[in-house]
């Protein structure tokens, strides 16, 4: 059950991307199980993948073709994660890549890879050529919402976004999509995401405003600590919009733009945690006060991970004893015990260390009971803050993980 | 439901150890909630607390207590952990300290107090006070096993362990009891433990004994990987056999107490994650190879906290892959994954990286289906070891961690 999510509605297409889905029957839920995403010619693509050692063939592969080439389509399926699939999973990626680039006359190295899903299983080769043949006779501007639904897993509801804006005397157009629902948690981007504008973002900034948007949105969500083998996160300008190009980061231009960028990354990665694996509330730590913003991170983070906080937000159960026992146990370089503050939602439950003498425990309760639930830590040493999202961790979690693949 | 657990039977008076439980009514369990250990005047004791910053009142005084006296008992209770209770909290420890060391005759720095429970309640201070002077009244030498029933909270089966061992032509007895299904996570002893001796060890080897015990016992064990507020570990000995003091730790004699003190340990730690919230199944995981053991310790508890590892041994299923994406994400500072072999029970999975090919699903379901499992994982680095146990992740985890104080 996703946590006020809705499918997305009206997303913007890009000039300069174009999108088809096809099945190639490899995931067991029902419909196509299999994206492709096309770029213009003069796309600029960024991107950032998984820091998880264990690196799946389509990570490896397509981290090799950035290096020799800018991109012209992304080919992703869901189902399989052809990771820990040695030398013959990447064997595959690089025969479906070839396949696919020749299906679309371009060079093998400017198709990337992306896949989700079981690791250890092998692709199913022929059904995905298959498949991508499909794709390309089926290219359409509209298809964002499709390939958001392709490429779902555990997922329950699609995930997209869009923003459009006027710079420079032209429209621009933002949309992205996402999946993910477990195996959620930072140190990189921490699901597939795919992101595409029409600006005319040159290398430089187009980096720069990769690397800050996934750092405030996609690098600030958990949902059970585990990182992925195949994480990905794609920024792709396809420069259509006529518009000067964008060179400088620190241009007003540029600075509106990547705020449209963070715009949607965040709407797509709080997407990710109201759909987390069983959710039933959405919950953002927020930590305020602290000497470093490392500490914060440390501090929200550690709140956010634990089974115990999760287990009694799915209960509705104030019981803040577990949030401030993870406080006590993060690994914050600087934490004055008499100094905290708590708050859930607007009731204030510890100041300055100590249980508030307002504290009333049906108002935490009713705080408790809501699907959206803010916890406020304040740790009164400095200035720099941190906010992290996540979930609670219900019946569902467990049951949706003890029965994937099963 | 505990995996493979039975209650102690048969747990050998230590001479110089008297106790005896009484019931406050903090907890809702039926039952004695409270435990009163004595100790002869010769006793030296050695204890360890939680490393979480949020102490609980007891711990800070406690420690305390330990620096101004040699303890002459512990007061134990369960149901109410006295934690993030500020001063009031504190001065409802110091109360019944005092009242209990009168009713013994010694000074109130000689009692040590112990809590267990939920976090942000107050102590029954005058329902304790008249426990604690029912125990006084009948403390014997045979109460081990009814205080390790008094300690416990949602731990199932009470946890207790014995050896005997003939050293120096005396007869040394080691007992030990110990309490904690939840918030189990090292970083320190991590729940509460009380382990006597009647060998006369001096300071330094007990305290050299302890740490030894417990680095290779209770901070070897995850469940949820949060740790508590109120975590303590403590050994006493008494003193009381007829046998000369031991100095020195690495005198023979000392070596062979310390060895049955880590035995004892050990079963008690093991016995936690066998008793462990919701656990259907006891699982080993041991990694061979490393540059360092710091390393070996990484990968090892990061594959044990991994909810999806945790998930895929609730459900039996051999999903390997979820072993190899915690393997990968370990913050272990040599890694190579071309190098990394996986078995489980004694079916291999990975070697060299990639997988075996002699591997079958069918066998690797059948090992996954016992009640015992062990994961190994050879990182072809170096030569260091270690090894940490841990539980599954099922629905009940989450139904007691839901319905706990509710």
């Amino acid at each position: 059950m996703a946590v006020r999510l809705a499918p997305p509605r009206g997303l913007l297409p890009v000039p300069g991307v174009r999108a088809a889905t096809a099945r190639a029957g490899m995931r067991r839920k029902a419909g196509d199980d299999v994206a492709l995403i096309t770029l213009g010619p003069r796309t600029r693509t960024a991107a950032t993948f998984t820091r998880n050692r264990f690196r799946a063939a389509p990570v490896q592969l397509a981290l090799e073709h950035l290096e020799r080439a800018q991109p012209r389509a992304f080919l992703i399926n869901s189902g399989c994660a052809n990771a820990g699939t040695g030398k013959a999973g990447y064997d595959d990626a690089q025969r479906l890549c070839a396949a696919t680039a020749h299906a679309l006359g371009v060079g093998p190295d400017e198709v990337l890879p992306f896949s989700t899903g079981v690791i250890g299983a092998r692709l199913s080769v022929d059904a995905m050529q298959a498949a991508a043949r499909e794709c390309v006779d089926r290219l359409s501007d509209d298809a964002w919402r499709a390939a958001a639904e392709a490429i779902m897993t555990t997922d329950t509801v699609p995930k997209g976004a869009s923003r459009r804006l006027f710079i420079g005397g032209a429209d621009v157009t933002v949309t992205g999509i996402a999946k993910g629902s477990g195996m959620i948690e930072p140190d990189m981007a921490t699901m597939l995401a795919f992101i595409a504008t029409d600006a005319p973002l040159a290398d430089t900034p187009l980096r720069a405003c990769l690397d800050t948007a996934v750092n405030s949105s996609f690098n600030r969500i958990t949902v059970d600590g585990d990182t992925s083998t195949n994480d990905a996160c794609v920024l792709a300008a396809t420069g259509e919009a006529p518009l000067d190009p964008l060179r400088d980061i620190n241009d007003e231009r540029s600075q509106q733009l990547c705020a449209a960028v963070s715009d949607v990354m965040t709407e797509l990665a709080q997407a990710i945690v109201r759909d987390a694996e069983g959710a039933t509330k959405f919950v953002t730590v927020e930590v305020s006060g602290g000497a470093t913003q490392k500490d914060c991170l440390e501090v929200a983070y550690t709140v956010a991970r634990s089974p115990l906080v999760k287990t009694a937000l799915f209960a509705s159960d104030p019981n803040w004893g577990r949030i401030l026992a993870a406080v006590g146990r993060a690994r914050a370089e600087h934490l004055d015990v008499s100094r905290v503050a708590l708050t859930i939602n607007d009731v204030a439950v510890l100041k300055e260390g100590e249980p508030d003498p307002d504290y009333a425990e049906e108002a935490a309760a009713r705080a408790m009971s809501g699907e959206e639930i803010t916890i406020s830590i304040g740790l009164g040493l400095g200035t720099h803050e941190a906010t992290v999202w996540t979930s609670d961790l219900s019946y569902d979690y467990v049951r949706i993980n003890a029965e994937y693949r099963t």
